[in-house]
């Protein structure tokens, strides 16, 4: 059956496109090396018509298919089992900016493009297209839909699913579902494109999308703060919104083990603060006109707030240092060795009660721990990773337990296990826990109607 | 078996839950007057608990079930066909604010609550609910988010999609889905709560919400200002986003006939300017700080553009005065007589030329057909409304042939033949017509798991 599936696979695509042996090894192992995989093959098509006769062949012979962008995700959300029945299908090849429509501030592009990529396209037209995290060079539009990604400018501009105006879906049995429309207001009927936003590819594989393009700012300022402490930075959150209102695009709360990590294993960061503050927060406004007038709002709540300390980036050089710091903490992560990491979120106004709660129900079980907290405040989203004496790969043994205190403490504040980075391989037996059992039939239903033989990103993100 | 439903149904709720006879009449017709329909009853569950007793009720006897908020629907969706047949569940008496929650800037709401209550709860807590339009002294928010109601403030805001965290849901079974989360980010799953807005109580109802608050705007600014066309008015539009940005909270569109309108028929309403205008558009921003700070940006950018015959308002009462008369405008028509109307939308770079073409080809085939165009310029959504000599309900005998000539031209941009209104019973017919093959399969396989045997409001929405 293989040989006759592959034979025919190969008449799908011109001989680049499909992959086999040795060549496929890049895309079997998941960027965080916790997850690898075996496949049939991988195949690479090059447009729309070309990954709907794949789907289309899958279906007819009930082949399994991992679709997979740019290998980023977090959560081995893109690799396959080891069974080595399943076709990766990866959207490298297809990775087109199709139009550029500045009066309707729109950007059609195909999903293998880059998020950068894109960004660029934005960028030449006078526009921004505002998602923006630390793979931007490497991860695909497609991928970044699919897992509904989120980044560094949410607060403002939302995460995929609120960048999103169009789609077009392969769905399992290989039939186009062309959804691009560029419109702001559409009341026809059920949102189709929301079923695939954050289902990462067990309903369809998104090959093209219309994505919301902004206005570009003009006017930055940056600030690195000092505070107290959560509840600080909570109170100065909703200072600078009632002041700045949208034009603040980050707020990002750092825990003094954060720099920590970041003078021991960058020495070359300029440390800002010596002796390292408990707690620091990085803001970042954009806007129309000039600098200086943001700089001078920004610098206007800070004193207003007495928070004197508090560092204003005097020039674009300065708020790029800064932003390396935050950039840098998860690599002097992984240059410190091993930890158990989470992407959760709570209420906002719930995170100084969890980070203080959690805290201690995480050292009361293991004194040793070392607790690495920082991310996205102004979105109730914690970066919050743990680290044992132990920093090999030994710690995974007590990956359940720790996870248990934390997610505890997440539940209990109607929280999410995962903010942004998705379910994949990685948290999918979460879901059981923490989902509940109306929610998982209403999602398996789903599955059935548009995936009734389990074709398309089989043993992730739904249990079993 | 109606008289055993019914004596069951009674035991579910106090005696004034259940309403029979002429005590029914106001819930079977609908605002416009266009749909008359029959009911077994009126019921008037109080709470979550009563929804579903009456939905798992239903679900044992196969009796179909209409929701029904404020009764406000310009399509026709929350009134019963005439067959009798069918339960009117109102969820006016469930309409209690639960909790604000300032520090999240979140609300949570039943699904009876009014609009304007829950403005009102919002403004009490020192936070704005943007959600507005002229229905919201009267409509519900469970309608609002049933439908994904738009109004004057999408630009900024977003419609309801984009203004809901969680919702709660009775499911078409009686079973209760709990997804009230405040959280901004969560992917942890299909984002199960997109299917239920928009759907037009054809999945569940909506029964609770938690929903977005923004900081109070301090200062606001407006103005009225005459352009020579709707390619001017874009380009305005453009420059002002560059200029202001997520201040521009709405961007209106008004074309002569609407100001004769109103001159017309609300002769007391001062009319700025004479003669009247061909095109005006009016502008609202808001933002932190004073008024004159915005009405500053708004003048320098107005007059930058060379529109020296702008009116800024110097004060609140002049602002209210000409939001009265775009919002009168809909009242006028109505005083005017029997139109046929449409709410459309396309991307905003095909406004102009779509304005001219349709125009043309609508003239062509009704020389003295009077278009009535006004909308939210800032959303690509016109409000596109057709008298022809005959002001009474003769004219929609042409209503088949006018709306053929209009949605082809919405059709030629990949437009949307109802942009925020929905589809309801009045649009449902050209849902086959607009919708490809495949969308409307997807949506009947998601209708199919969620409702298989068809009872929650049906007739609507999806054709047959």
């Amino acid at each position: 059956m293989s040989a006759e599936f592959l034979a025919e696979l190969a008449t799908l695509t011109d001989p680049a496109g499909i992959l086999t042996g040795a060549a496929t090894d890049g895309y079997l192992l998941d960027q965080r090396r916790r997850f690898a995989g075996r496949a049939l093959a991988v195949a690479r098509p090059r447009d729309t018509a070309e990954v709907a006769a794949m789907l289309a062949l899958c279906h007819r012979h009930r082949v399994a298919v991992v679709p997979q962008g740019g290998n980023t995700s977090l959560c081995g959300g893109a690799t396959p089992d080891s069974s080595g029945q399943a076709l990766l299908l990866s959207l490298e090849r297809f990775h087109g900016i199709d139009d550029i429509d500045a009066d309707n501030n729109t950007i059609t592009v195909a999903a293998g493009a880059t998020l950068a990529s894109v960004q660029a396209a934005a960028r030449s037209a006078g526009r921004l297209f505002p998602a923006d995290w630390a793979a931007a060079a490497s991860c695909q539009i497609g991928g970044a839909l699919a897992t509904n990604a989120g980044g560094i400018n949410v607060l403002r501009y939302g995460n995929m699913r609120n960048l999103v105006l169009g789609l077009e879906v392969v769905l399992a049995d290989g039939t186009i579902w062309n959804g691009l429309r560029g419109l702001r207001k559409d009341n026809t009927g059920y949102d189709l494109k929301q079923l695939f936003v954050g289902s990462e590819g067990t309903l369809g594989i998104i090959t093209r999308a219309v994505l919301r393009l902004y206005p570009a700012p003009t006017a930055h300022a940056t600030a690195l703060v000092p505070v107290a402490g959560p509840q600080a930075a909570l109170e100065l959150l909703h200072e600078l919104q009632a002041a700045a209102g949208d034009r603040i695009t980050s707020f990002e709360l750092i825990s003094a083990p954060c720099m920590a990590l970041l003078a021991q294993h960058f020495p070359a960061l300029p440390q800002p603060f010596a002796p390292i503050p408990d707690w620091l927060v990085l803001i970042e406004l954009a806007d129309a006109g000039e600098d200086s007038a943001l700089q001078d709002k920004l610098a206007e709540v800070l004193f207003a707030q007495g928070l004197d300390e508090a560092l204003l980036a005097q020039h674009a050089s300065q708020s790029r240092a800064f932003w390396e710091l935050r950039e840098s903490i998860p690599e002097a992560q992984r240059l410190e060795g091993v930890s158990i990491k989470h992407d959760i979120s709570v209420p906002l106004s719930a995170i100084p009660d969890f980070i203080e709660q959690c805290g201690r129900a995480l050292l009361a079980a293991y004194p040793t721990a070392q607790i690495i907290a920082f991310g996205h405040l102004g979105d109730g989203n914690l970066h919050y990773n743990i680290f044992l004496p132990d920093h090999s790969a030994g710690v995974y043994a007590e990956e359940e337990h720790i996870n248990a205190i934390i997610y505890r403490e997440v539940a209990e504040r109607r929280g999410s296990f995962s903010a942004e980075h998705g379910i994949g391989q990685l948290k999918r037996g979460l879901m059981q826990h923490y989902r509940s059992p109306v929610e998982l039939a209403l999602m398996r239903q789903i599955k059935q109607a548009l995936d009734p033989h389990n074709l398309m990103n089989p043993g992730k993100f739904l249990p079993d």
